[in-house]
Parts: structure tokens; sequence; C-alpha cells
């Protein structure tokens, strides 16, 4: 830190992704990312002509990926914004509505950037309950009083709300926004872009990082009524509007030109996170009921944190939290079926090992 | 705009990006876009191999294009940070080091994004004079008791200064940081990153658009001392950690590597750009002593908008700012030679015309 540094960053906590190792090669289940790569159509849209235009600045509107979103999510193009990743499009929304003694809620297990966004732009927030099943208790979600960033399915945990619930959250809050961020909807939640014509308080964000396969491509949109999209635009134009390169829109528009691989995969997903449930809960796990693409587990032999490293040791990453309420879990990203059941026996000769002491 | 944005952007205007017109194919000589594409290196280095790992995130820290970075600049890798554009950077070093009263300045004739950068942020600032000129006067930028942004060469006028001016400048600020925006330094001004040990008050940022033929790809870096990059990293920590994708990683990699070519280019870019100044003057124009990749024009037989009209409609794109100072003028782009002389005819034809009526 310099003594340059304005005096309200100085105690400031930044985000902590999740760690990149690079002292051996890990089965990765750390950061919630797709195990199977973009469709091939995809990865030839970013062919050596669009690279070798790079000289040229891309397309400050994003206007052929928005038109491909507007008509695969029915809605009109104006009701969309294109950026550099759904956190940022959290970091506009952030800024743009929760100034003023506005404020912002999110739930107390969510999403860790929530925190870190709030205290960056020196927002008030309050964070919610959750239940001790780790589900969202809805009416403690109404009529809050100030924004509130929900998070459906719910990070860390996986657990969704039904949309009548988020519906309802929506309209007993008229006067604030609620952001939705749907960065893991795909794989078995409700989506509420249903809802955006009527509330002109939802904003919707979504992401191609994880059921696209596209999180090293940096990719988000969000959706909502025209006025709060409006809004989103003149934030991202006062700070970086060029911010989504022309390799990232040539792939964007041919993720959703093939959407049924990645909507494919997402089914595979699925599966794999059903039957590594499962077989988690048939070795004495508790794991919460996920319609993400990971699974929040504990099991009553062995600390998270220590199953952690074991696992780390035996080559496998997984992602571990020191918030109280989760500290005894793990957050397991679901992968390929070949790599939970590399999971499947670490985590049996770890507890093997546990039960023999 | 809806009610629920706060009301500090309530009245503020974003960054207008030049114009990208889809109705014609123009001579485009608008947005300081470099007319050679990528190296045939950098081109394929976004290969089928990195697209089809886009499901991985990439590295935060960008730790590969960093050491390149760092050695082609002969500083250490901690003296350096990546990001999406050097507005990116740019708007970093506003958040972090303009609060709480500390302010801002630049030239009155400068890049448009400080002022909107300003305005965002809340942040008081002043606007420093240039030269009937358009040359910056240095001893008017000492001892300023606020933050400096001095574009070198500066933007819209591509006049340099020398650098024991800008090292006075940055000497007689000591409290306060100096960004030294050195975008178009590569085409014949000298860089202040040779000062960056010696100063702890000094940033300066550049970008991979111009001289580097990656203005789509978006990439910018800064160099400066540990502190003030350690403060300009808990921003991007604190609001999009994963900021650069894979491919723009890769293909900034390569065009480090690729230095030559990239040079190699800005020095036929600086040719061209002598032999337009001395066809425009022989014209009859007033040009800027551009050390940039643009020229600064005026004729006395015809104004600034409607040369820029007149261009427009003879297929040939340059850019026209409504200040008052320059709104004579016209920024034009040097591009290739065929261009350039593209350029020319249409002049001499819309002169002959202004000349005839």
């Amino acid at each position: 830190m310099s003594r340059f540094l304005s005096e309200r960053f100085s105690a400031l906590e930044e985000y902590t992704p999740g760690e990149q190792p690079r002292d051996r090669k890990y089965i990765k289940l750390n950061t919630n990312e797709s195990p199977y790569p973009p469709s091939p159509r995809t990865v030839a849209a970013v062919n050596a002509a669009v690279v070798g235009d790079l000289n040229l600045y891309p397309d400050p509107d994003c206007t052929a990926l928005t038109a491909a979103l507007a008509k695969r999510y029915d809605v009109d193009a104006e009701q969309i914004i294109v950026s550099n990743s759904s956190d940022d499009l959290l970091n506009f929304a952030f800024t743009a509505f929760c100034d003023g003694g506005r404020g912002a809620a999110f739930a107390e297990i969510s999403y860790g950037f929530y925190e870190v966004f709030a205290n960056f732009h020196c927002v008030p927030y309050k964070k919610l309950p959750v239940e001790s099943d780790f589900s969202l208790d809805y009416r403690k979600y109404l009529a809050l009083g100030c924004n509130l960033f929900l998070a459906n399915p719910n990070a860390q945990t996986g657990i969704a709300l039904p949309l009548e619930q988020v519906e309802e959250i929506i309209k007993s809050n008229p006067d604030y926004v609620v952001v939705v961020d749907e960065a893991y909807v795909d794989f078995g939640a409700q989506s509420a872009v249903s809802l955006v014509d009527k509330y002109e308080n939802l904003l919707v964000t979504q992401t191609f990082s994880k059921s696209r396969s596209m999180a090293g491509a940096r990719l988000g949109f969000a959706i909502g009524r025209r006025g709060l999209i409006a809004d989103m635009k003149k934030i991202k134009y006062s700070t970086n509007p060029y911010a989504v390169n022309r390799m990232t829109l040539s792939a964007g528009e041919a993720a959703i030109a093939d959407d049924g691989y990645y909507m494919a995969n997402c089914r595979k997903i699925i599966a794999t996170r059903e039957y590594t449930r499962a077989e988690l809960e048939r070795r004495g796990f508790f794991v919460t009921d996920s319609a993400a693409n990971f699974l929040l587990a504990s099991s009553g032999a062995i600390g998270g944190r220590e199953l952690y490293e074991r696992l780390r040791g035996e080559g496998i990453l997984v992602r571990h939290f020191s918030d109280a309420k989760i500290e005894n879990f793990v957050r397991i990203t679901v992968g390929t079926r070949e790599q939970m059941d590399a999971l499947l026996t670490a985590v049996d000769k770890i507890l093997g090992e546990a039960n023999a002491k």
C-alpha cells in the first residue's frame, strides 16, 4: 500500500479468487468451472480472421451478441446489457443503485463478492439469515427497505428458491432494485427472466462462465426493463465502453447459436451431480439440495478444512470457506463422472484412514 | 433512466466512443487504431488449444504476461499491473487516489475520458491551460496540489513533452500521484518508465491498443513503484479480478515476444505521419507537431465540422470534437500510405470545391 491510497480503501478486503495452483496437476473442483470445453463451433468462431482484426476496436454496444441474446431470452435488445463478466455487471449495479444510503442486503451465506462490493462502494448493508438446512425462508426477504442481491441458485449452497417465492420478494420491494444473480440457473433453477416485463425493479444477471464453458472468456449479461438497463449502460460507458473484446464477442455469438450443445452439457452435469450427491450421502455426508453445478458437503467424520487439505494431498482441489456456518463443509464443483469417481475414491481413502485412527 | 438510479449519476455525461458506422465501408481514420494487423505470431497464439480451454478461468495475476512486460520494460513484476485496457487502469487510478478532496487536474485539451472519470467519481478537478499552438507549458503543471493525469504525447494534439519537463512536473508534485498516460508513446515520445524507481508518485499507463494493433483485444498495463501498484491491484481485486481473458493474455504474450514486428510498424506509421503532415501543410493546413499516430489539422478554407462531414461523404472517417478550442480541427489517424493518399485526394477535391464557391 502507498501513502497515496484513499483512506476509505486502507482497510478494504478484496475478493479472494479460488486458488489456481501451478505446483502440480490437480483435478480442479474448486471454482465451479465446466468440465466440458466450449463447443467445436465456438472454438472455430475465434478464427484467424477474427484475431487478425484485433487492430480494430470491438463494437461497444455488442450489437450482434445482444441481438442473439434477445432472441434466445425473448426480450428486446434494449433490455440487455453485455459486459466483461457478470462480476462487472454486479459492480455496476452496486454503483448505480446503492448510493445515498439506499443500501443493500444479501444472504449471510452467498456469493462473497457482494460484501466486497458493498464495502468497496461504502454501501451500508445487512446480511439476511439462512435456515439451519441452508435454505432461504423467502418471508425474511420481503419489504427490506433496501436493494437486494439474491443469488438463485444461491452461491456456496446451490439451493434455489422457486420462482413464485422470488416473485413475492420482487413484488414486496417495489422501491428498490432486486438483482437476481442467476450465474447457476441453467443447472436446474427457474429463471426470473420471465418476470422482467412485469417488474421495473427486477434485474437478472447471468454469465457464460459456467453453463456455457467460457469462464476464461469473461462474458456476462443482465436483463431488465429498459430504464434499469439504460442506468447500467451509463455506468459501463462512464468506465470502460469497450469492455468486451472481439474474440469473446465472436465466441459468445457462436455459443448462443450452439445452445443445444451447452444445454446438453448442463443435463450431463445435473445427472453427475445427483449421482455424486447420492454417493456422498451413502458415505454419511450431509449434502445441500443443490440446483447448481456444485455441492456443499460435510462429513461427520472429518472437518471441512482437514477434508480440503487431505483431498488436496490426493490431487483433488475443492473449496473450503472459513465462514463459521460452513467451516465444516467443502464445496465441490461437479466435474465429469470420471472426476467425481476419483473424488469418491479419495474420500473413501481419507475416511478409511480417519476411521482407523 | 430509471427512478432507481443514484442521484449523483442523473446528470452524468458518459464517454462517447468514436463512431463505428455500419452503413458503408469507410477508410477509418477516426479512432487511432493501427492500420496494421497483429503479427502472424500473435494471431497464431490464439489457437484452438487456447480457445478450447476457455472453460477454465484465466490467471487473475496475468503472471506470464507480467513477467514478459517486466523483462521488456526492465522493472520487477511487482511493479506492473495488467488489466482490461488502459481505460480500466485510469479508472482504477481515479478511484484509488482522487478521493477525499485530493482531486485531479488535466489539460483542457486532452483525453476526454479524464473529465468523465472525474465527474463519475465526484472528484473535484481543474483543467490546465494549453498554449495557443496546443503545446503544454510545463511550468503551469508544477506544484498543483492535486493528482495529475498527463497524456504524453497528449491526446487530440499528439504533442509530447520532453522527459526532463515531465520529470520536473513529477518532482514538483511529491504528495500527489502523477499519472503519465503513454497510450501513444511508441510513436516517438520519451517514456517516463525510466523514472518509476526514482519517484514514488509516478504511475505510467500504456496500452496494446495502438502500437501493438490490439484495440480489439482490450489490454493495458501500468508501471510504478510497488506501493502504487499494490493500491491499483486492490481496486482490481475488489471489482473484477479476472478482468483479462485467456485469449487476450495469449495474444499479449505473443505480441511482447514479437516486439520487433510492432516497433517496425510504429516506424512505418511515423514515416507516414511525417509525409501526411508535409502534404497537409503544403495544402495550407495548420497541423500540430504530433509524436502520436494521429494529426490534429485545420484548414483556413473550411471549418472542422464541415471538413469532417465532407470527408465522411467521400468515404473517409476522421474525428471532429466540438470543444471550442479545436472545433475548427479534425483529428486524423495515421493509416497506411495508401489510406493517406486517399485522404489527400479527398481533401483536394473538397478544397477545390470550397475554393470554387
